[in-house]
């Protein structure tokens, strides 16, 4: 694989400002090096937080992204980034896990995408926001998240 | 998605109190903001605690409820305190967990719930009890509850 | 639900002596009282000791067991003693299991039931017994025994 | 050991109903079969609910309590029953969790008393009580609780 | 204990906004209901995040404090929002972790204080900062913190 | 079930001598007491040895076997010994495995027959060996092993 | 070390009937053959089993005894007897624990012992009892027992 | 199995130098000894290391490969030599997951290959990538890999 | 804490080049902020790789160090390159650890470090090496690695 | 540190025969080549078997070893080697883990030595052997071996 893929990227390698709204954020993409094949790629993004919409108040998540790459592939940095600029953005725990599931859906044009949203315990009861986008491509493999329950204490 | 969704919610951000029994618990409710998708959304309610209706000893808990939202959202503090409305409520441990299932179902409609009931032990045996409102819908994404087995000591 | 469906139980709530064998073990059965759906009771039994019926030495399991009620609800408090009925009886690994298995058949006429022996090592070697009285129902909801494997030692 | 030491036990075998406030709770003794041992006593509690007495919902917690009997030994059932006593009970954390501390000190009289509070979470924040009444005596043997810590998500 | 002592809180049972830099912050105590004894108050915080003072990307931390109270509580939801509002501060692990640590004792004025900051990794090398005020005082029981290590992956 | 089926056996009981080679050893076996079923008898075999055929160093294996008893179950303690016999066998990872499970297979003939060999790690890196003999006879439960993946360090 | 010291044992290697009670049980010993160094033995025995005094219902417990070697060894056959012996003996946990205890101590003129009795909740209730002879010699090597602690569920 | 199929092979045994890239390493491959039974190989390689083809700095991955093998075995020394000939290689995580892959299916012909990656975190972010060939054998048994999620800290 | 004392880094920020070898490598420090308090500061390691002196063949271990800061803080990215700098270094697994705590020893000049190297397993078997500078301060606070313990496999 | 040391050896790098019996077998050394600190080296050895001296049957183990060099450090492959010398040599579990400390002690006069053996459970019972060769020099650090306690099923 070349590495001209990577020649138009703006936010890889130097420092990038963390953009101020999920509107701001710019998700940069490379081409797939593999287009041929249906494989997927995961992302772990235990570094999440929003505004909760009434209150205020800081509202934390662990995302665990899955997607099969058409001919896109988004690039890693950018995807931080674009998470990053939830830190001031109230919305609801369902209304943030779909809604970024949608905007990398729109971008990505991926052939699949799953989006776990395992949130943080608000009043002692955490919600889990579990999306994808059709059904899995066929043959596709798909191990499970794994993400251990939440048991409140002891 | 708009915030006026929550205009007409009584119990959000104040200080309600814990209703006396389930029949005088009021579930609210959130039009859905993404109706044109199948997703789960998952509650994880480890403080859970009724009475035995033989003996009037305590009762506990940990609740794992999945739905698939059709039009309404349940709102999670309405939610909260229909749960903690099980307190003085006797009732056995099949019935109970069947019966809230029954009740969200009712007032939810949703495409499709699962109610998973994990039982603290009593005689040195636990019960669990796994409902659902029938065969999932398709193509969506279910992940495993997860929940450590009982398993005495050692 | 009425609580009337216990009124004919003769050791719940009282102090039960323990029956000296499975053969002399009652098992009490009460109406189930949601019969319209297809839910799955499981009771988790880490305390089940038995008899080797070669060297009449202990044995002990533990066991799982899942069912999806017809007609009836076993009793829990006579299924426990049922279980310790086998104390003083002699019997294989595989027969104990399946047996328990059939005489829960016998008498519940479940719609299905499963059946897991989880045997403490013997030689070094444990034996578990999977035994389920055929294809479960369709749309059941079943999660994993999830009990963790064997390993010796380290 | 002689069981005569039960004798005089009112709660243990019949069916007593939960006492409706701490100061109501009675907690039975019986004499210490050993007292010239220092050994340790360990009652694990995951069942334990209060109320919040500013807001009025309930509270969940998980206690652990170590005691190094002198010249009673607290009757377990009773010790059941206190502990549920706090089921309408409103109280802040520290004070709750001291305070069944003082009261167990001040029945048993005990050679020394501990005692591990872990509450569910509130605000996203589970607090942790530790209490203890003074120096453990020389030469007993402690284990840890091996409480498992909070964690959030993910 | 009477409720009294808490009748000049400000921020508890309303809705507070978040302050928005750890000067703006206020702790607000409560008097120390139990002053005769010496007990640990452990409060365990996954929900932290500051900011990188040279790169101006988020940090994250999962902070547990440990304090012995003197004559002051630190009232929790106070403390939620004072750790809430390093959300926007720059500040180096070592530099905030500490930094939290003189802030609390500046204020409770404990008998002792440990603070753990348990930082999520940079450059795939996660940084833990440990600090206490001084020797724990006699007889005090402090058990482990038991986060779990780092260990990259697989 | 009857003893009887017992009464051939002539390793069960006494001493038995190890096997100088899985050619020498004898896989006892007794008559199915359950031959109208399909249930799943496992045994889990963590104490496994055999010799590198190249450098006649030894090598550890965790074997856990799964089957489907037809007319014949094996006997469990000449299940050890053949297991034993292979201490002194030079043999590859594939060819142990693959090769154990075909000798059951001939002499049990068994509905179906799983075998799943977990390897010491050699050079840094294990090998497991999955070995089934066919479809799963429909309808049969079958639990996951669940052992442990290995992992390196840390 | 010379065979010898097992020349007089009548329990190892033969089938040995399970003593009625512990009374009737025999505790063998072997010479220790390192005298000279105080080292740790461990023995966990998770399969133990008695009757509860009041209600003749069985318990049962997890056992971890360790013990440093003065003169005389236990042989672990005669050891296990003994505690099956336990199957029909009536007696209240820390009874048994410390009787146990006692009874080894009383037999084999231990430098030191340690029994820790975890046993299976009863009333949801685990109890632990942590009994050792008295100060561990200087200079011994006594890991933890490491014995997960219970939680009830979730 | 003859041992004859090994005769060929140059680097088991001896002690061979590290390839200095993919491309001058040798894979080298022995009959399968079991062409007519569909069986599952995998290795577990947590030791993996190449350079990131933009900074120069190391990337570490956790690797592991399944493959039914057809008419080939991959020997494990040649394979191991192959993973560290990465270790000067630059290449991007989705490239070099995949590129082994192809590799390994050109070179040994599988009837089926399966390659999960599990990078370390990069800006507190892992990717992981799933690849397989296609659609797996019928009646295949392939176990999860069952790796930890990556959870960030706490 | 002013943001002065980096002035004088030349590795953070941009994109340094890993050092060739150990010696290359330069370890930057800052003056530590808080030089009145004796902290922690723990780094994990678990992307560490050196080369086999006698092989050639590449070595991979898991390093914690913990260290107590006199007048200097170690910066993390030049701590990184420095461990980086061990790709194509060969040393054996204790001498590699204890130099490695020596170097840092000798430019940090800490009131106290402590190295743990936890190595993965050569022939079956790892090494861990474990060295700390003297005894550590007193009233400081160190908590365990908790690095859970190697098992070969099951 | 030179190479030098390392001349000496037979046994590393080429193929060496596994001794006959412990008595055959070379434990080699080196130099340590950090003479002046007290460190700990600690070696995991999962793989080691002998033979139960009364039934000729396999014994197993899992060992850990412990010890701060004086002048000598243990070669692996060599150690490794000795390890393996057991498999044909019958020894009961508290005669073979103190005499392996033993040897090891006479051959390396370190400064001091620690050695756990987690044998293999027969009859139900697992026994552990903790031997140290006497009170650990002041100031060195001997992290815990964490090794899992056996719980026998469930
Ligand atoms: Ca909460
Ligand atoms: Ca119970
Ligand atoms: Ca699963
Ligand atoms: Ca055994
Ligand atoms: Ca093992
Ligand atoms: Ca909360
Ligand atoms: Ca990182
Ligand atoms: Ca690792
Ligand atoms: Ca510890
Ligand atoms: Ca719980
Ligand atoms: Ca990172
Ligand atoms: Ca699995
Ligand atoms: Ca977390
Ligand atoms: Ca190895
Ligand atoms: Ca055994
Ligand atoms: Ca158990």
């Amino acid at each position: 694989m070349s590495n001209d893929i990577y020649e138009n990227l703006s936010q890889l390698g130097g420092s990038s400002p963390m953009p101020a709204s999920p509107e701001e954020a710019t998700l940069e993409t490379v081409p797939n090096p593999r287009p041929g094949s249906d494989y997927l790629v995961r992302f772990t993004c235990p570094e999440f937080t929003s505004l909760c919409p009434v209150t205020g108040q800081p509202d934390f998540a662990h995302l665990v992204l899955d997607y099969v790459p058409a001919r896109l592939l988004v690039e890693s940095k950018s995807l931080k980034l674009y998470l990053h600029s939830f830190r001031n953005h109230p919305g609801f725990h369902e209304d943030c896990t779909v809604g970024i599931a949608e905007r990398l859906i729109e971008e990505l044009q991926p052939k699949w995408l799953r989006l776990g949203g395992y949130w943080y315990p608000r009043g002692g009861i955490p919600i889990d926001v579990f999306f994808q986008s059709g059904k899995p491509p066929q043959n596709l493999w798909i191990p499970d998240h794994g993400v251990q329950p939440y048991r409140g204490r002891g």
